[in-house]
């Protein structure tokens, strides 16, 4: 995700309230009471410029939807996007997933998205990836008994890596494939904007879908 | 693979004994016997032409190899590449992996390979796949505590079910690669003669090393 320097930036958040939460820790266990209803929150980590979260809470007003993001500079161009009109069940969250536990309670996500985050090539770096064990065992602890994540990416290396971290915590796989966007029964797949940079190109998106074997 | 019709084939499978095993189900829990020693045990299953584990066998002579193929046609064509010299760590079987139960004692097989196995790609012929769960619970069977399923394909949809299906069947996946003759830190590896034209065509081979959870 490329970055640039934004003037001003702590006073455009600011200005960006309410839809980006700036006291997200003092909500940590209320959030349905922001959301004002019981709807099941789905998280996406790492949101970026924010044209998937945005388009699935235009499409899913029965859902709630956090993005979450943790350079300014970029999730201030997907305030942008929404021009001021703010959705009832969208909220922002400049915030670095590496302290998710101070985000949230126990059980109170629904789905994790994880789509195109940094693969961290470096093997000394492994514990930075989003898919890293570090990561789900906050994500284990978040999310409620049902709860899933779906992971997309471009890059090979970052998926070899995922699937055995993922398997190796015991999670169990509900849907995987090397190729989402040529499955013969392909679903309508909502796009990220890095996301149809690749297709343009014909590259493959990675893709899986998986739980916790909570109670196996 | 391609299958020919070869004419006499009886006589020929008879005349390449004792390279050729065609009693095999008497020998079940006494393989080691036939061996004469207490190496570990090797298992191909869909052997093909043979190069994979003739290579193997040759390699490695502190381990015991078995090739199982359900074509005796294909199979006289290993024994052809053998030219009449048997290696002592080396048997042939012509057996259906449907039935391997009747072939193994429980724990008698410390490896088995499968490779570039046949894709069956309908759905309704998903558990004639050698990766499906009906054949996964005969290989837990047959394996030892120890052991380890070594998967090559260069069929996308192939590997996308294994892992699924290896995933949901709890086996632990000891190391995954989505294009195993372009890894970084690649060892030598031993192809077989589909692979190669595989290869040249510049095709991914996806490769997958697995076991199954004892004491889990």
């Amino acid at each position: 995700m490329r970055r640039r320097n934004v003037k001003n930036i702590d006073e455009r958040l600011q200005n960006a309230t309410p839809l980006v939460v700036l006291n997200g820790t003092s909500l940590k266990g209320k959030w349905q009471s922001l959301f004002g209803n019981d709807n099941p929150i789905y998280l996406e980590i790492g949101m970026g410029k924010g044209d998937f979260i945005i388009e699935h809470a235009k499409s899913h007003p029965e859902i709630n939807f956090l993005g979450l993001e943790k350079y300014p500079s970029v999730l201030i161009q997907a305030v942008d996007k929404l021009k001021g009109v703010s959705l009832p069940n969208l909220y922002f969250i400049p915030f670095d997933a590496t302290n998710l536990l101070d985000l949230f309670l126990d059980n109170e996500i629904a789905q994790i998205y994880l789509n195109f985050s940094d693969p961290w090539p470096k093997t000394r770096h492994a514990k930075r990836r989003l898919t890293s064990h570090q990561f789900l065992k906050q994500y284990e602890q978040v999310l409620n008994n049902d709860g899933l994540i779906q992971f997309k990416t471009d890059n090979q290396h970052l998926f070899e890596y995922s699937i055995l971290e993922m398997n190796a915590y015991h999670m169990n796989f509900l849907d995987l494939s090397f190729d989402l966007h040529h499955r013969v029964n392909k679903e309508k797949v909502i796009t990220t904007e890095y996301e149809k940079k690749f297709m343009a190109k014909n590259n493959p998106i990675y893709f899986l879908k998986a739980g916790f074997s909570h109670g196996k």
